[in-house]
């Protein structure tokens, strides 16, 4: 029996995602095609970019589907020449907008999560990737709010980790971009959104047949796109029946029953505004990489920072930014619960969890 | 009752690709997760790697998946810098392709679709692509090789239109990089493959979490790719067992039968060679657009030119390349059959344009 706590890597599809896709696959047309055929399949793409429009709350031409949140970033960072001409990702933002950061900028977090007060005017000018949720630690901006362009700075806010999980609320301002991910909130793997807020195109980094209105060429992924649209009018009907309360009342029950066994484990962020099912568990001398492995062969998938493609696991970017040491970084997971997680579930891995704990001590000793 | 008869538009999902895509869709890890669902999702994409490998006869670890084919030529063609700086597109080309051209080139065809015979000195020094088969008249090189990299200039081959359709062989030389994209060969839209027949790691344009071994990140497409690896697999199979030999039968029988209808159609390319399920037909004075429009009203779905996002259909670029004028590139139709296309399909197909065409004749009189 496998029990899988990683949802902020990935999630399992949800029915109603299935149920489009396999809708989908009947549709014969390519979307550019005139013909009834086409006309069909291009009805299923406007249909999902409603869909996410609503879960966004935003206009529905401003959707633009991509192939994932990585070729969303890619395709806002692209626009930095209309925004000054310099990009920063803050050193706590996802590898796709951190890698492209001509500028290194202090964490907006201290070791604890809190938010510098000043952190607006912190913000370098130009372009300015600022997340509205970190995938690590769960950590939000205050009330889980979407970071909005201000003075100088244009933002692009990752709402991948929010949308889905919370109520989008945007700033006074929105950002100039948005980007997410069908695959964290029940969709498939594959498919992602930028949400242009500006007035004007995005200048395209895919070029061909001129899909997406010019925007991103590219035959569209017609059953990704139909599984991403329902996954997000599903997330969002999650969302606003409160599912996730629940959610965040057994990641709070994980984190008690986790503090009464060991002492010395900090659970980073838990004092400020977080996701509801995210918890980043800190073991000094524990390293998160052997945690992974040993909670794996106990049967629960779990992780140690952001899914990291090389296999490799290295201390964790985001703590070390928050002022974390590098032994600290090292040793910290995280569980990330989804809407099927249940208290059997929690209480399950708390055991499991203690016994390696116990044993890990025994051999430190 | 409707004919679909735009496969070089998109195919129907086949049967082994709906198989796999369901089988995938119960996969809950992402690839780049150490633990075992991950494990088990990254196995889905290294075994369709494999399959997509066997198609095309390379190297396993030559192909790197894309989003489409689209993002594969952009990825191709990023790398020109290590081609002498410069990329040119015969005016033949798919305009994945075209748009990135530097360079106007003259066709290597001419109306009648015969190759120049010293096409390979035309081509210029630099990155240059060079199809292996046109989509829109079928065209392909003699024999339909898979275009080499040559004295001085580095090949990018569009084999999209040829794989799955005949044995992908080669010239001497293999090109630097080849296309190629899923939806084509009975597979999902929205994923497609760079084969990188370099030495050399390309220099990704999608950057984050390093997946595909850093040459393209953003977390894959699993349902789609295990749809792409199966539909490969079954495309190889079919195209050894010689099924497309059929497909070429019912082609020239549509050809013979609609030329007892119309003196003048001309068919672009019928002497050379072709791919075995594409028509170019071209009735001057009757719009390909129109031809579109009446075809579809009578249960057909066939196209004029590439299929085009916008919805419009201008004359083709392809035509005009290869070199009819304005009006008569306007007049042509895409008839493009697949394996389950039947006799019947064809002998109906061409009852209806015939009336059609009476019809236009009466009012053009």
């Amino acid at each position: 029996m496998r029990t899988y706590l990683d949802h902020n890597a990935t999630t399992p599809l949800r029915a109603e995602a299935r149920a489009a896709m396999f809708a989908a696959m009947d549709v014969v047309g390519n979307p550019s095609s005139v013909h009834a055929e086409g006309r069909g399949a291009k009805g299923l793409v406007e249909r999902a970019r409603a869909q996410v429009a609503a879960l966004v709350g935003c206009k529905v031409s401003q959707v633009i589907f991509t192939g994932s949140a990585t070729e969303a970033a890619a395709l806002a960072v692209a626009q930095k020449a209309r925004h000054g001409g310099v990009f920063a990702a803050l050193p706590t933002e996802h590898d796709c907008l951190r890698v492209w950061s001509e500028q290194d900028l202090p964490s907006l977090h201290d070791r604890a999560g809190h938010l510098a007060p000043d952190w607006r005017a912190a913000l370098p000018d130009g372009l300015v990737a600022v997340s509205a949720a970190n995938s690590e630690t769960g950590i939000m901006l205050p009330g889980g709010q979407v970071a909005g362009s201000g003075k100088g700075h244009s933002v692009i806010c990752d709402i991948t980790q929010v949308a889905g999980k919370v109520p989008v609320v945007y700033e006074d301002e929105t950002p100039s971009y948005a980007i997410l991910s069908a695959h964290k909130l029940g969709g498939p793997k594959g498919v992602g959104a930028l949400i242009n807020f500006t007035a004007a195109d995005p200048e395209p980094i895919l070029r061909g047949g001129g899909q997406e209105m010019n925007r991103r060429s590219g035959t569209e992924n017609l059953v990704g796109i139909a599984g991403f649209g329902a996954a997000a009018e599903a997330a969002a009907r999650d969302v606003a029946e409160g599912r996730w309360d629940e959610v965040a009342r057994l990641r709070d029950l994980l984190e008690t029953t986790l503090a009464t066994v060991s002492k010395k484990t900090i659970f980073v962020g838990k004092g400020v505004a977080r996701l509801p099912n995210t918890s980043c568990i800190l073991t000094e001398g524990w390293k998160g990489e052997t945690q992974v492995m040993q909670m794996d062969l106990a049967g629960f998938a779990i992780s140690a920072g952001s899914a990291c493609s090389s296999g490799k696991v290295k201390a964790s970017n985001v703590l070390r930014a928050m002022g974390y040491d590098e032994a600290q970084a090292a040793s910290a997971i995280r569980v990330s619960l989804g809407p099927e997680t249940t208290e059997e579930d929690v209480s399950r891995f708390a055991d499991a969890w203690a016994a390696k704990l116990e044993r890990h001590a025994q051999r430190a000793a």
